[in-house]
């Protein structure tokens, strides 16, 4: 197995830009992997942020599980700062997924509510004070294909009901992921980062850089709007080993970032 | 063992960016490795140009096994573009290293010869025109510990008599690597790229981005100066796992190199 944690891998360097979003890793990208294996391989990458999949820490999780891995993380300099992808198709799957999100003080969750659950969602936002990210999923999606459409169902609600823009299903769409986070920006509240290899339904998950997106203009966008969550890199090529392409990929983006 | 070849990482996307020179592998990063291997991880980098160490393809090794090597690489896309880093400090080891160069067809050879054998190395030169590039390592190397003080050696030496600069060993010197390429221009024929922890001897090597190294500012100078050759990554840190930090590196570069 990787040698984890090698000291020649400083995660205490000076960081290179000053700007006011971070970087982290959305787990499902390591859906192979055990939560200790995910952490680890997440603080490989240098970043300091976390959003964790289902797999890694179950929604059926009790409470002292919950505060286990918080804790877990906190110890180890990485926040845990939501959880997603959830599915919400019943109220008990919304109420599930905020007292886990409560439970673990997470500031969001990435989920998939169904359309008629919206308003019960957003009780549950104003009760619990945890932001909605809805995560858009490209073609095939029939909730949520595109970022603006999900941002067409929550923009007149409460402010904390928002999106998690996924660059790479905007660009299988053939959609323009600067312009859709343009359009949406006031409710944006996370990005997964990702690279296509096509602007169509077909396209596949590649390293960053190595696609059709441009990610050089994404992030001057970004950084010109100062956008402050999250850049979440997910992943979903070589499963059984994502360490390399994803480390090439937040290298791109450290890179780009690195002249700005 | 990591899945090469994975059909998502793909080797023929567009380039995004278009120079003089290239990306490679110096393959004293893959020294834990055979060469099938070292091949194998080079390519998962997606660069083009590969210099073996000797442990990758022995300085000993007949004609026969040379060719089939060569052509091995050929048909995977890579040009064995040179061999190092080797030591000469006999003529015998010029006579085998210049016989072994000419018989992979290579460009250069990347070495480290005795001071009082540079004269006998120009005739070998000459007389194959395989160009000499002597690597420099840094405090602690009595032949040449900076670029410099080899150019000081060459300068008035065959054309073909040149340097591949190492930037961290450069670095650990307290130099400034752009500067001393910058200084030694005319003659730079290869660049180790790698980065270091520290502008000290006791600099360890690390993932480039992470380091000390402004590779922002030497980038532009490079594409400034029209460098027409190798950028060839000597990733000496996770001997045992390298391709993670080779990618994150390579990544960094090609971020940078995007914006230009």
């Amino acid at each position: 197995f990787p040698e984890f944690g090698d000291a020649s891998i400083s995660q205490d360097e000076e960081k290179k830009y000053k700007f006011d979003f971070e970087l982290g890793v959305a787990t499902y990208t390591l859906r192979k992997f055990s939560q200790e294996e995910a952490i680890d391989m997440t603080l490989r990458c240098g970043v300091n942020r976390i959003a964790f999949k289902s797999m890694h820490l179950p929604l059926e999780s009790d409470n002292e599980t919950i505060k286990k891995t918080v804790a877990l993380c906190k110890g180890k300099g990485l926040i845990l700062y939501g959880a997603g992808n959830i599915t919400m198709e019943t109220k008990e799957q919304v109420d599930q997924a905020f007292e886990y999100a409560n439970a673990a003080e997470m500031k969001m969750i990435i989920g998939v509510p169904s359309h008629e659950l919206l308003e019960y969602v957003e009780e549950k936002v104003k009760e619990f004070d945890i932001k909605l990210a809805i995560n858009n999923h490209g073609p095939g999606d029939k909730l949520y294909p595109s970022a603006i459409s999900a941002y067409e169902k929550i923009k007149n609600m409460d402010k904390r009901m928002g999106l998690c823009v996924d660059t790479g299903h905007t660009q299988r769409l053939n959609r323009d992921p600067e312009q859709d986070v343009r359009d949406c920006f006031d409710r944006v509240f996370d990005i997964h980062i990702k690279d296509v290899t096509l602007a169509k339904p077909e396209g596949g998950t590649c390293i960053i850089g190595r696609g059709v997106i441009d990610f050089v203009s994404f992030l001057k966008m970004i950084v010109d709007l100062n956008y402050t969550g999250t850049l979440a890199l997910e992943y979903e090529a070589d499963s059984e080993n994502p360490l390399p392409g994803m480390m090439e990929s937040l290298g791109y983006i450290k890179g780009i970032l690195a002249t700005m």
